[in-house]
């Protein structure tokens, strides 16, 4: 049910003390082929990590044949020495696959993800004889212990399987905190055993990604290390059309993308800010990430508060195209504000439950996008007070 | 110490029973000339409660001759019924005013700020005779009563005074929370019997609000009801230049925005960004503002944790001038980040005390810009999750 699902790749999770508890902390994701074919989506964050800037290379080369991860070290803010690290970890996969396969495997074919605490360098000593057990412990079921392997303060694995006519789509993820992604959310590697080619795994990856993780907005932070990357083995044999193929990727992003919502720092609720009405489409993200990143919107919800007066001033920060004295609020199916006033009584609304749904009409035309996120509770500021002490 | 400081204005402050518990909360400050000199700057929020909505009409009028406020009551998101409710607060305070007084006065002389929860009506069988008690209470040192009847959340009131040559600034402000104005702050009313035009008024505001209020970010809502208002009696006779009248105006602004910081709900840190070496102004709030809210950083603050990794993160997702491994970061004085990298040990830096100065050097320029900002603090979670409730 995860990476391993699709033909043609192995994985593994190992511990590699990079991490204090002994938790594994080291994944390797492998692509045997026939195909290595790759794309991916990056941070939008201009302060990018050395995985980041290294793998950013990789995925333009056009070839991928594996994926090594750690958590313990985001290698972020770094600079020259972290990124030379990154080389080192690659060239150490590429050599040590190489030994232990029938095949030759250079570092340019090897992308790297790191996850963790930024500005602090990885420990080489730890990490490097780390990547060789995951070489050693390469398994056809391994994808679970990969999952493992890259969380941080995720409290549980994610991992989805999305089935085609004769071919697969998997998929694993962590993020929990630093959760804003404008291209891709924290790291997250795909695999499928369709057979296809760069444009159509691009293709596949960014309309995926752009409605999924791209409208996940936790907690309005964007991270230094969001990857996304999508392996194809066409191990299958079977081609799927362009849009079947996109289909399922968003599928798993989908249900990877709720995982992590579901997952998230200190959260209690888990919502959906559908927007509707709307001009265009920019225009329905625009406010639904607006109204996701209002730190008085989300504390109302952990409080249980239907408070739509916050929720309409949120709007009102927009460039969005809406007359005031027209939008309307619903919250969880009572439409509390009606043409900019109340209207329906918010003690009818029920926010005892953790999903909330959260619906504007903006009566401005008829596009609509819908942005996730979660409240603001005391979890998350106790967790966020205390990560790196 | 107040707004009654400068010569030729009066105020009151009386309890009507718009908050529970008998706290004042109606406001009167009116301006016995011989000038009525007006300027005023809003909320940049698109929904704007009634009051915003008729105080610009009456700030274009260019005569103001008293200005009405209340807390208990925000008086936003409440339809064509609650602008009526403001033109008749207005109407009613000029009638009251006009027999009580030797001279008449017309509803469009008469400025209304509200403030409180959005979305509900005012109580006006309350707040009418609240008015009336108002005017009846007018005195020439009741500027304290007046900064008292415009609380909210705010634990005590703000009033500042400075001195002229000859004339006086003196101000008020209320403000705790949805503490983010991009025009102006919560509500400010200003005095000064300076002899001053129009224009020399407006120039003075602006340019006073742009370097204060504006760059307060203490919680990232921008409110429905930010109004600040200067009003000038010229009772002293004396006609200061504009940049003394601006600076004094900006020095009083100042004051009040320390003041509204030191008082924000929950917090426990009052933290002052300084982007410098920026490419121009622009920039430099640009990235004062987007570290300003930051979540993370924010709880890491309130953890004592100079975590700079998050601060960096905060500075890439901006589109200001600079170059990644080019930016230096101090936390009170300790440059933990210099080139994008970790630099002087974390461990010197003393994050006991109130006040957090963090300094981003861009080397991208010799511009520069400061942005104030609070912590994000398990109290600012728990006022905020209960406040309407």
């Amino acid at each position: 049910m995860t990476v391993t699902t699709p033909e043609g790749f192995r994985a593994a999770g190992v511990a590699a003390g990079l991490k204090t508890g002994g938790a594994p902390d080291v994944a390797l994701v492998v692509n045997d082929g026939p195909d290595a074919g790759v794309a991916g989506v990056f941070t939008a964050n201009r302060i990018k990590a050395a995985p980041v800037l290294w793998t950013e290379q990789v995925v333009r080369g056009g070839i991928v044949r594996a994926v090594v991860l750690n958590s313990g070290g985001a290698n972020a803010c770094t600079g020259p020495a972290g990124f030379q690290d990154t080389h080192a970890t690659a060239e150490h996969t590429a050599a040590a696959l190489t030994s232990a396969s029938a095949y030759q495997i250079g570092a340019g074919e090897v992308a790297v993800c790191s996850t963790g605490l930024i500005g602090e360098r990885l420990p080489m000593d730890r990490l490097l004889p780390g990547v060789a057990a995951a070489v050693e412990s390469l398994g056809d079921n391994s994808g679970a212990a990969a999952a493992e392997a890259i969380m941080t303060t995720d409290t549980r694995p994610k991992t989805t399987v999305v089935a085609g006519a004769g071919w697969t789509v998997g998929g694993m993820a962590k993020g929990a905190g630093m959760l804003a992604p404008a291209m891709a959310t924290m790291l997250c590697v795909l695999t499928t055993d369709a057979v296809a080619g760069p444009e159509t795994l691009d293709a596949a990856l960014r309309s995926a990604t752009r409605v999924t993780f791209d409208r996940v907005d936790s907690d309005g932070c964007m991270s230094t290390n969001d990857t996304v990357l999508l392996l194809a083995s066409g191990a299958s044999g079977v081609a799927p059309s362009e849009a079947e193929l996109a289909s399922a990727v968003t599928a798993a992003c989908h249900d990877l993308a709720r995982q992590l919502l579901a997952d998230a720092e200190g959260a209690t609720k888990e919502i959906a800010i559908e927007v509707v009405g709307a001009a265009d489409e920019d225009d329905a993200v625009e406010v639904g990430r607006s109204v996701a990143r209002n730190n008085l919107v989300k504390t109302a919800l952990f409080g249980n508060d239907p408070n739509w007066g916050r929720i309409l001033a949120a709007v009102g920060t927009t460039a969005a195209a809406f007359e005031p004295d027209a939008v309307d609020v619903a919250v969880n199916g009572i439409w509390v504000c009606r043409s900019g006033a109340a209207a329906e009584d918010r003690s009818k609304v029920d926010l005892s439950g953790r999903d909330v749904t959260i619906r504007i009409d903006l009566h401005a035309g008829a596009a609509e996008a819908t942005v996730w996120t979660n409240d603001l509770s005391h979890a998350y500021v106790h967790e966020n007070s205390a990560y790196s002490t």
